[in-house]
Formats: C-alpha cells, structure tokens, sequence
C-alpha cells in the first residue's frame, strides 16, 4: 500500500494501472469505521485498483469548533486500509487542496436547500467541491459513498448528471449497530449517556417508515409519530425530521411514493443525521 | 470527419483514440473565422485527435436577443472543420447539454467580478458551467483558447487549478484584420459604417499599451488617454476600459508590472471586446 500527499503522487502512482481494470474510490473524511470498510470492501470486490483519500475538508465545516473536534486518528485509518487490501492512500494537507481559496467552486442548488443545506450553510457546496476535486484528481471509475449521508449522495449524482462527470457513482447502504445507530465518525465523540440517547433518531425514522408503509400520506402526520419517538431528555433536540423526495430532496407536500424520511439529531454537543427509505403500501 | 450531438456518441468516437497520442478539444460557439482557424491548426499540429465542438451556450447568455441573434452557419463550420482536418465535431443541441436547468453548476468568484462579468451577469458562470461539461465528456487533454476572450481564459485557468482538472490550457494569441480590428463573430453583425468605426476599441487598447511603455503608471491618466481614441460617435459607446492583474483580473491601482488592458465598446447593436498585454520599461 502507498501513501502519497500530493494530486502529482497519485497522478504517477496511477499512470501504470489505468486500463488495467477499474479504479474504485472511496473519499473519506477518515476515522474509518466499518461503514467505511463497507465501501472499501465493495470497491476491493469490484476494481483492479482501490484508492482511499483521507481529507478532513475544511470548505464543508461551517463551524470552527466542530472542524477542530472531527476526530483525525490517522495511523489507525492507515492500519485499516491495509488490512482491507487498499492500493493508495491519498491524504493530502489542506494547504495541498487549497494552495489559496478557490475562486471557481460548485454551487449546489434546490437540492442543498432544505435538511441538512438549510442548517449548514454553504457545506454542502464544500463537499461537492472537493469531491470534483478529488475525482479529477483520482480519475476513477467508480466512487462508492454510504447512503447514511443521503443528500450528499443526492447532490454527488445530481452533480455528476450535470456536469457530465465520468464516473460511476456507487451507494453502499448504512451499517447500523445492534441498537439501529447508524455508524458515524462522530459516534466516538458521545460519553456513555449519550450513546445510550444516541439510536432515539433511528428509532423515530423507522417509526415514520412504519406510519408510511401502514397507509399515512400527511407529511405532518408522519413526521409527530416520528418524534414521538423521541424522549424528552434535555440533551436531545431534533433538528429536523423532513419527508423528502429521493432525487430533488424537497419535502413533499403527500406522499404518493417511496420518499427518504431523513433526520439531524443533536445529543449532547454532537449532531448525528440518518436517514430509511419509506414506501407506501401497494 | 465525424459529427455527432450526444455525450454517448462522443465517448464512444473516441474510446479507440484514447492513449494513441494526445486529444486536443477546441470549443467554439461555431460562426467559425480566422481566429478559430488558428485554434484548430494549433491543435492539428499538437495532438492526435482533434475535436470542435459547436454549442451556442444559452446559460452564457444574459439577454434573449444576443442569444437569438448570434450567428450559427451550420454548414459552413462544418466545411471549415472538414478543411482543417478535424476527426470529431461535437454539436449538441441545448436539450442534450441541459436537459434540465443545471441544479450543480460552477460558480466564478473575484476573477468574473469586473469587465465582462460586472456587465454580464452570471455570464462566466455559464461559461464554466459548459467548458467544465465539455471537458468531462470529451476527456481532452488540451484544449485551445483565444487570447481575445481574456477574462475567459483566466477564468478557464482559474477552474482548472481550483478544481484540479486534468487538462492542459493552451491560449492562442487574437488574429485581426489589418486595420486592427480583433476577428470575432459578432463582427458579422456589424453594417459597413460599423465596421469601419469598430477598429477604434483596438486604437484605444493599443493607446493605452502605448501609455505604460512610456512609463505612465496611473490607471487613471492610461485610461484618460485611451478613451481619447474612440471618436465621438452616437453609434459608438465605450462600456468599460480597464488595466488588470493578467491573473486575477482584479483593476490595479498602479502599474507596476505587466497589466492587461481590456475593453469593452458597444458598435451600434453589436458589443465587441478585445485587450492587449501592456507591459512598463525595464
């Protein structure tokens, strides 16, 4: 396994592999947890070469606090890539992807302006910006990302149609513990109490999945049964619980079809997202 | 010659060409002149494969009449590209590139703040938005630009290091009739009385050019001095004159080094722009 910094190191580390198979990417924040090794498993299965990039992004962060807390422990994602059989690590310096501020960046559109887009401001055109970036830089074939983060997987496709970008994009669906919490890097900042808080917000998705799949199409309707599903602990606050259409991720006004009921929870000084599918009966 | 109009058909052309020498992309908006001529010899003589493309790009477009005015003589493109030795002309229609209003789109900051872009809004935006779409499909690995449209190309060169495109920048200096006229294909809008005031942008430009190899080093008395050589004409109406940074396109307020002087001069219905490289004595 290689480990290079800069986009020249993995432009010459690749120039030998290209048409010898697929490339696969796996574009991480790190803190690699085992729905990373999901996506990196799915890529080992299906590419001739797996490329990993480990870059904490700070275009995506709209707050300081939370950008200096992301946890960064970087010799264990590095065990972890090993053990998984992966060809490149990429782990650029902030200074390397941005050697000044970009003045061309993307600008995502309705589809960032609700859930997550509407409480963090200008994050998600951080993240499409550096994920064009990393795709020019790797020029894989196929990139896998969790549908844990399912806007960020709505706006990487909605942006790879628009812009024509060459490559595959590959979902991979959400690894959960025991309990239903869907694996996050930032689990390992909640204490014990708040872990034990933590799967509430899965619990009130899959009991708006319930009031979905028994007949409810009056978004409203759904989205209180979800919340009731949430206990009244002052370390708790739901940030929002919207039923939102898969493609566009606006809410919708009734369900007629599938829709994505997705949810921000705080616990504690930490926010978790998730995110089921729902469908209606037939 | 082959000419196709989807992105599939692009990609399948040149899948066999791929790795067998260098393909170059040269992006035309057609009404096809010296200047583009230029554009596609170089590319000729530098790569493999040589592709045009013709697209009229409405989203660069900020007023309905300039799009519904702008020349597009199909056929005779065609045949200048068929001359020249082009192996691909790309020509989608607008349906193809967009066939829904772009929800992820590039965004051009400081670089489209002034000339040009304060006087065209979201006019660079559209261009980035389609040269970026361009190069994902046809893959180049240089593309050729002219040097008349010089904002463009910062812009184009701003996105290439901002979002780590793998494609090589190639500007091809302005061709011009011999009364200094820059070629363009709006000047076939231009009757004959307008033909004959237009060379006056080109006089004003090479005035100023004229000034700061002199040693002037204020904007100001540069500019004074280059507006004195457009004459007093109702159909003549200066839009903007501007000494910038060559990489920033940011207005300088000394002239302490090479600066470029762009402007822009409106010819009766029809704006032409052109700028020329003004450089201080040693």
């Amino acid at each position: 396994m290689r480990v290079v910094q800069t986009a020249d190191d993995v432009r010459a580390s690749l120039a030998m592999r290209r048409g010898v198979g697929a490339v696969g990417l796996v574009p991480t924040m790190g803190a690699l947890h085992a729905g990373h090794e999901r996506l990196i498993e799915r890529a080992r299965t299906d590419c001739q070469t797996v490329v990993v990039s480990i870059f904490v992004n700070p275009l995506q962060f709209d707050r300081a606090d939370d950008l200096a807390r992301y946890p960064r422990p970087f010799e264990a994602d590095l065990a972890v890539c090993e053990k998984l059989g992966v060809d490149l690590v990429f782990a650029p310096s902030p200074e390397q992807m941005y050697p000044e501020p970009p003045d061309c960046a993307v600008r995502v559109g309705a589809t960032a302006e609700h859930l997550c887009g509407a409480f963090r401001p200008g994050h998600f055109n951080g993240v499409a910006t550096v994920v064009l970036k990393l795709f020019n830089i790797v020029q894989p074939d196929v990139a896998y990302f969790g549908e844990k983060d399912a806007q960020q997987l709505a706006i990487i496709r909605r942006m790879v149609a628009d812009l024509n970008v060459p490559v595959r994009i590959a979902p991979v669906p959400t690894v959960r513990e025991a309990d239903g919490l869907a694996l996050s890097s930032r689990n390992q900042l909640l204490n014990a109490a708040e872990r034990a808080l933590a799967p509430s917000l899965f619990r009130a998705l899959t009991a708006a999945r319930e009031a979905v799949a028994a007949g409810a199409t009056d978004p409203k309707a759904v989205k209180q049964r979800a919340a009731e599903a949430i206990p009244a602990d002052e370390r708790l606050r739901l940030e929002y619980l919207e039923l939102v259409d898969p493609w566009t991720f606006q809410p919708v006004e009734t369900v007629t079809g599938p829709v994505v009921a997705a949810g921000a929870l705080w616990v504690g000084r930490t926010r978790l997202i998730d995110n089921v599918l729902c469908t209606p009966p037939a």
